[in-house]
């Protein structure tokens, strides 16, 4: 990307992972600018290009039935209270981010129920054994996967205690954007009821799905906003989904990022620099010592050029080409370079794998930890 | 529009009123096709376009500060929820429909508080007035305005009423989508402090904009979506907002419907049908004396390749040339004869006003009424 002072940089962001074939990518481009034409269809009603969207979306993902939404916020925020009326609990168990609306908002205390019911267990499989004690007054549990900083172990204990409880369960797959494979991340860890899906359904364009049981998303029937037969989101996403499929461009992306990743790490090791790099090529995060060191990195790899999600997870696209790989490694070891002044000022400490993983997944990284480190450790970070 | 079946409608549809320049308008396609290429910005970060589709809104529409959003719904949550967090009282009161969001679900009673905190006047300044009398408890209120069903002494008086009660007031113009001219439509008639806009900013495309007071609205500040600098949706709100501010699309649109409703009335009265037309050229809606002849009407229509929006209001587009118009006033008479069986069958009732004005205004007409009255037709028009 070249900026308007004719800078070029290469996007590590990617729209916070959304973008998973490349910005601007000309099928993409060729069947929006088609749309936009209203040769599609019109945003009035109906379209083949919706019941084909709808198609690839639940043989992607799973389940009965699959409603539209323009923003993964919207998305969660329909599903959670769709389940929790069909259910007719009022308590809402939570992990991770949901977008921004403020029924996340935090509670008053950790592991209490904030205004709209919601509790967050912060990832702590302990804290949602105490939670489902009180099984009647839970509607649902909403989890959004992390694959950075929980193991498939995490998912098998978690996957027991919600089959134990037999409470309905919903996937919040908007962070991970269907970058680990043709589908949903959990399709082999969890068994979810219900699932959310929307970076990398339409490659950055503005769509979101709700899928899964047709009894628990029943009162999603009654839902309708303006545009959403709009042509051109439809195209993008058509287009999109029919790639994300075939699992090639996350095969390219977990390939390349992994040859960055790889390269990341020598780097800092041969600089003696105190930053880790957690996850693999699909997403990757920096876990650096210090603050003063987090806030030196990003600064130098704004000067190289290369355009990180800061604190964030990390995700290249499949239209990064070898030159680009290549191009993105010199940059990196240039940013080893500047940061010569941290030579040997490490280690990495578990203060900075918490912080890391808190500013990824908005709870707690799996660790062993006992209850009381468990409050410390979420008090400490929501203080943060 | 032709279907698959190969049969031409004409759409006075125009998605839900949000298409003001016609569908697949060449200028807005142009500027999308362009967009979609990644060359007026990527959907990871800032842009001029971002820069220019604000400062469009801010001249439009008025106001210190403007938010972006993907649909009216998302943005009028928003907007009501911030303002709620500043002001930090309770009670929200409501007229008219703000989207498809849980938080406006109806009240166990009528002008009671839901459980959000919602509470509906339908539009009843009297009931208005009764509400404000708790005014430590209020925070706000939100008002969708119609121009069909309510005259400009309703604003006027509703405007004396919130100026004495000093409640901050937010105009949802989502629904009325930039039709009556190129700014809001209660610019003149309301004294808002915070606006939200929807369709019409974007000929179709998913945007929405909330704008006004930087005080009441800071909290939006902590908001951020991950398509929110999705170039395309720029790109066709800026072509949008660009001809929408010359207020000619608005115009042509006006005079066009004018020319349809005059020949529709015409055509109901000269075959003595029970149907009255109300509204004008920007907005219109069919008010049939009984749910028979509603239902037959709406049939006919069908039949002749008009589309119309059931029940609600009608929109012409700009792109309604005086050959789409004269089709289309020969296809209403074509509907009226299809309609021969009702002729005589009048008069439109006070039942069949009231029933219209809900149907698309979600409240009570404006007409003479006691409290009793009041009640009893909320609660008739609540169970219909």
């Amino acid at each position: 990307m070249t900026d308007d002072a004719g800078k070029c940089w290469i996007d590590f962001d990617n729209t916070r992972g959304s973008v998973l074939l490349g910005h601007g990518d000309p099928q993409t481009a060729e069947a929006v600018a088609r749309a936009a034409t209203g040769s599609l269809g019109a945003a009035t009603g109906w379209s083949p290009l919706l019941d084909t969207v709808v198609s690839r979306l639940l043989e992607l993902c799973g389940g009965e039935v699959v409603g539209l939404f323009r923003t993964g916020t919207s998305a969660v925020r329909a599903a959670v209270l769709a389940v929790r009326e069909t259910v007719g609990a009022p308590l809402v168990l939570s992990a991770g981010y949901h977008g921004y609306d403020p029924m996340w908002s935090p509670a008053k205390a950790p592991f209490e129920p904030n205004a709209d019911g919601v509790v967050d267990f912060f990832f702590d499989l302990d804290a949602l054994a105490d939670l489902l004690r009180d099984r009647e007054r839970v509607a649902a549990v909403v989890i959004s996967p992390d694959h950075m900083h929980l193991s498939p172990r995490w998912y098998e204990r978690a996957r027991a205690l919600l089959a134990a409880a037999a409470v309905p369960l919903i996937v919040d797959e908007v962070k991970v954007g269907l970058r680990y494979g043709p589908g949903l991340s959990t399709a082999h860890l969890l068994d979810a009821d219900v699932w959310v899906a929307a970076k990398g359904i339409a490659n950055g364009f503005p769509a979101a799905a709700v899928g899964g049981s047709r009894t628990l998303l029943k009162p999603l029937r009654e839902i309708s906003y303006t545009s959403f037969f709009e042509p051109t989101v439809l195209a993008a996403a058509e287009r999109t989904l029919a790639r994300v499929a075939t699992g090639l461009p996350q095969r390219i992306v977990r390939e390349t990022g992994d040859r960055f990743v790889e390269h990341a790490r020598a780097a800092l090791d041969g600089a003696s620099l105190p930053v880790e790099v957690a996850g693999d090529g699909t997403f990757f995060q920096f876990v650096p010592a210090t603050r003063e060191v987090k806030k030196a990195l990003y600064k130098a790899a704004e000067e190289e050029g290369l355009l990180f999600y800061r604190g964030d997870n990390q995700a290249v696209s499949a239209a990064f080409g070898p030159d680009v790989l290549a191009d993105a490694q010199t940059r990196f070891t240039r940013v080893c370079d500047r940061l010569a002044p941290f030579a040997g000022a490490g280690p990495v400490g578990e203060d900075a794998r918490y912080l890391a993983a808190w500013s990824v997944m908005d709870g707690l990284r799996e660790a062993e930890r006992d209850a009381r480190q468990t409050r410390e450790w979420v008090e400490r970070l929501l203080d943060d």
